[in-house]
């Protein structure tokens, strides 16, 4: 279980690392949408390996195949939309060496008591590859969303211990680790190089922002917009903390402080992170992920075999050494698939209510 | 909608601050677990209000009735288990000089916008006073799990800026605000004294941690279960963020230092919260929630009127200066609603598999 | 499980026979909906006991009070509404005689087998009296649909072996067999009293029809507007089969009889029942319930006790001799929730579709 | 939407009858079922086109590629199972000529209405082609259910006004209408024959039998095992009455003629048809099918075009004349999946219950 998302822009994702193919169907879907395979390979390809030296080396070209779901003319006809993209790179060689060792920080303990099955080639279904599938369902729902004026970015604001100071989203876009602040980029990919030469990997604060979202969407209780938003932020395998606004802060501070002034178009400040009540505001939706390092390094690490027998690790394959870079484009493709949801979501209010 | 949480273990809350009852509807109850009122109040009595000078002064007696759902014997039959809590002392009248006003840092602005209703008395349905359904449903959960040896912990390891060194469970379950480190709480205590005095609130942090959780309850890719935890805390209404194990301070780390070795029985470390690849390990599930300050403060603060025009408001009736020591049992509730659905998903593996 | 019911319009229902209380909380009606206690009264009124001697001499009030979910105006005001109606005249005592023994036709077995407890008394959740909750659920949804123009009504189309020639829907909501035409009405009363008078029940057929429902209600595949109509009919506890337009009749025809042709405004007849491709048409939306007799009859029938030991059981207690009357409400009930589910449904088309 | 089915064994299915490929992702399968590429081979056979003069010409080969879920070894790995078949024989220029009218008795006039657009070749995803997918899915639940000893099988009872008196499976599954009574066979062929000559098509009964389904299965109230099949069942295109046991005959008789009497063993007869109070009796379980003829038709019928002129119209392409012998298998596969999701169902009871 577990790989159904959405209520109302429901996707259904499938596909192993190291198996014939990965793939996505998406239902709830309106017609009319028009949807060509560039929009959705635009986004496969920002969270593609093999671009810099920052990333995995696996070369996959990530073709993707519309099979279902489409007029002749290229637009949605209100079916299900189903996405394919094959595994040419698969090297399930690379991970036979490995095969009776469970890779400290990984699934495979955890997949191995569960479903009695020793550690599948790259980790199976729990490899990130698997994000690939959300990234092709994130470009349909950004297709449906951008004639709303609704954005989502994501890129990183730290890495290690690299801080951005500024935010240029541009300079990101291009820059080989996502990095948001151009000044401090080299300094942090000299970081990532360090890690690279010892065997090493590095983490990450990924900074998530859409504009555009109108005010109301989201779901008292327990389907707040943070909420989902949290749900789909924490299925990103690495990511182990999330933060709205300026979360962690307000936490240590007064109410005189933290609360944004009212005016008469919603709130006056940015430090609630676009949502009060678990509804947006109108103002932008931002936050940030904290995520870990990689924890496939080629550093020799404690372990044991499947007999519970104790051995030392290194993992070999093509890893990336820090995250950043390929999980902006899946958080933005998390973020898009919630805000789809919610923009589906059946009518809040009917007829004409009566206000004093 | 966003009123009904949970797959097999399912709870339906409802009502409303100043209505007349709130209640939770519970399906997915096995028969045969002994539920008997006190149990239930126990756990509602540790979020009740009226209890000390740090906690809102309205004076509730939370009576649960319970409507259905058991034998005559109190043991669960299978049936929905249906719980009932009487409002006795809403006043409305407390809300009528602010009802044409937005109230910051309240769901008032983003529920006028999505329902077209102008604010209802204490917040209506976006009262914290909501959260009294979840600990009554947490507390049959929590009668479920016990057999198994599980339990949920939550208290608070920050009061603003003053933060435990030493976690006492046993201390903070005597403690007006709940705070783990008995050296500090005089200070902690002094703290929220001064923010009542000047009518200002304070931020907090809430530790939680679950012993006894078998290894492998999650599910892979959107149901792991930080993911649905992640959920679940964010449904919480001043949670502006949530992190795993010591998920922020890895963001920061390398991986050769966030990674856990791995010994015959899982993880030697705790650094990773207990959870990898979305399932449990085994070890101690922990995390940590970052809590707004309590919007409510009677300090004058900006606002606009229904119609748009500037004002200043001034947020009277009856608030708790921190959030903390009431909002831990709702976060253990939702933890133990979350493990709850995971006991009770369907089984992940069949027959004899044939290991290599 | 599976007191839970639909995706938009979600209702969870619970209570039991014989115990404190029986209710419905609705999740997902818009704000806005006038909903008054007395439009719920008097569509439970329509399925209340003894009113007749057509149907079981247990006297409820079943007078239901609303908990939450509207404004001080009555309006809906987003959140869930819970509804409420308290046993009065439970009698468990009527019970004793047949604890140890399982009741021919009934869930005492299954029940046994599946929760591990002695049939409960009256049947508890197995009981007819669970279809209040229900019906108090549906009078909402007419409150809503209403002002679309949107109406559901059910009758008695036979009675045992007494078939109506003559459809007066008027004179049926005035007899006391719910029975569609008023030359037979008194042959079917005749074969009711002759029942009751040797302890026997009655089976009978329910009609039922929509006006009003707009063109292109229902999904495709697997929600079509039958399938979900479907599943609310048969989880009305008697019904063993359930028909749409003159389905039974089209299975022995050839394709040129049963097609309906078409004009501009759709189909030209009513073979089809109004729904094609599992969206409704426009058409009245029509079908039949087939209900089996009720299964508590007092004339002697042959047992086994708990233990499995051969016995004889005579079922006293207080049941209809014939369900039509007071199931009929309650198949209009779980038609206008499906209604009100597929009402609320997300939109299924975009921006301007470009059509050649 | 529509297109997902299923609690805890998830399909969502996807494809047109004319786009590139259908198919199925199931979620929820255990690890550690065999699963081969010749078990889902073999059920797709048995409704592949083209195989007698009683079903469509259409040549399919309906190959199936596994995409994800198995170990090399071939056993269900926990994860989403996908399942591929790519059209191979689609001839969009069939439809060419009558794509501007609605053809009676199909999903074109309330498609058009629900997504504006024009009737797809082949009705698109309204098209019986999609039933393939079903099949797929159904074959998988079949090889999990398999060592339980649970069977389901469906044939004809009925071919237009046919009926079968005696019921041989084995004869039914070689005969080309899939016909249940073999001395009546040669009349049924006669009757089609004659509807094919004439360019009509004919209506039928399926008869849905289920062996070695344990005691229990299904929910109270909403998720009846009757509510759950019927639901299924009523998705089937054509389906327009679903009975379970002697479900019709019974609504005209007597509670004494029509409850079985109860055995050490649970119910001694069979007209409940295997579920009492929604739960299967451990008796086989048992219903029908009602299906109405193929709307597809060359005789000229009254229709009209998209801009609402009247005219005629002759359907060309490839069809069936009757539908039972192509449509028992997805009765089947539908039960199977039904029948998976409550195997997987979470457990009813817990602990060791007192009984009195």
């Amino acid at each position: 279980m577990g790989s159904v998302f959405g209520k109302n822009f429901t996707v259904m994702t499938f596909g192993e690392s190291h198996g014939p193919a990965l793939g996505v169907v998406i239902d709830g879907l309106p017609a009319g949408v028009l949807i060509t395979p560039e929009l959705i390979q635009a986004d496969l390809d920002r969270r593609r390996p093999g671009q810099s030296p920052f990333v995995t080396p696996r070369c996959e070209p990530d073709h993707c195949e519309i099979l279902s779901g489409l007029t002749d003319e290229g637009l949605s006809n209100g079916s299900p939309l189903a996405l394919l993209v094959r595994n040419t790179s698969a090297k399930k060689s690379d991970y036979k060496s490995i095969s009776q060792l469970f890779r400290p920080g990984h699934a495979d303990w955890t997949y191995f008591k569960k479903y009695g099955l020793p550690p599948q080639p790259g980790g199976g279904r729990s490899s990130g590859r698997e994000t690939l599938s959300r990234v092709a369902a994130g470009a349909v729902a950004r297709a449906m969303l951008a004639p709303l004026g609704l954005t989502v970015q994501a890129a990183a604001e730290a890495v290690g211990p690299v801080k951005a100071k500024t935010y240029d989203w541009a300079f990101a876009e291009t820059d080989p680790l996502r990095f948001l602040d151009p000044h401090l980029a080299p300094q942090a990919q000299e970081l990532v190089t360090q890690a690279v030469s010892t065997g090493d990997s590095v983490g990450a604060v990924i900074r998530l922002q859409a504009g555009g979202v109108p005010v109301g969407w989201g779901e008292p209780v327990f389907d707040k917009l943070e909420a989902l938003l949290g749900h789909a932020f924490f299925s990103i395998g690495a990511v182990r903390a999330v933060e709205f606004g300026d979360g962690i802060a307000l936490s240590s501070s007064f109410g005189s402080e933290s609360n944004d002034p009212m005016g008469p178009g919603g709130p006056l400040g940015d430090r609630h992170g676009g949502v009060l009540g678990g509804l947006s505001t109108g103002r932008p939706l931002w936050g940030r992920l904290f995520v870990k390092p990689t924890p496939s390094i080629s550093k020799p690490q404690r372990t044991v075999t499947l007999a519970g027998e104790p051995a030392t690790i290194t993992v070999g394959g093509r890893h990336d050494p820090c995250l950043a870079p390929r999980l902006a484009p899946v958080a933005e493709a998390m973020a898009l698939i919630v805000l789809a949801d919610f923009y589906l979501e059946p009518c809040s209010k009917i007829g004409s209510l009566t206000l004093k």
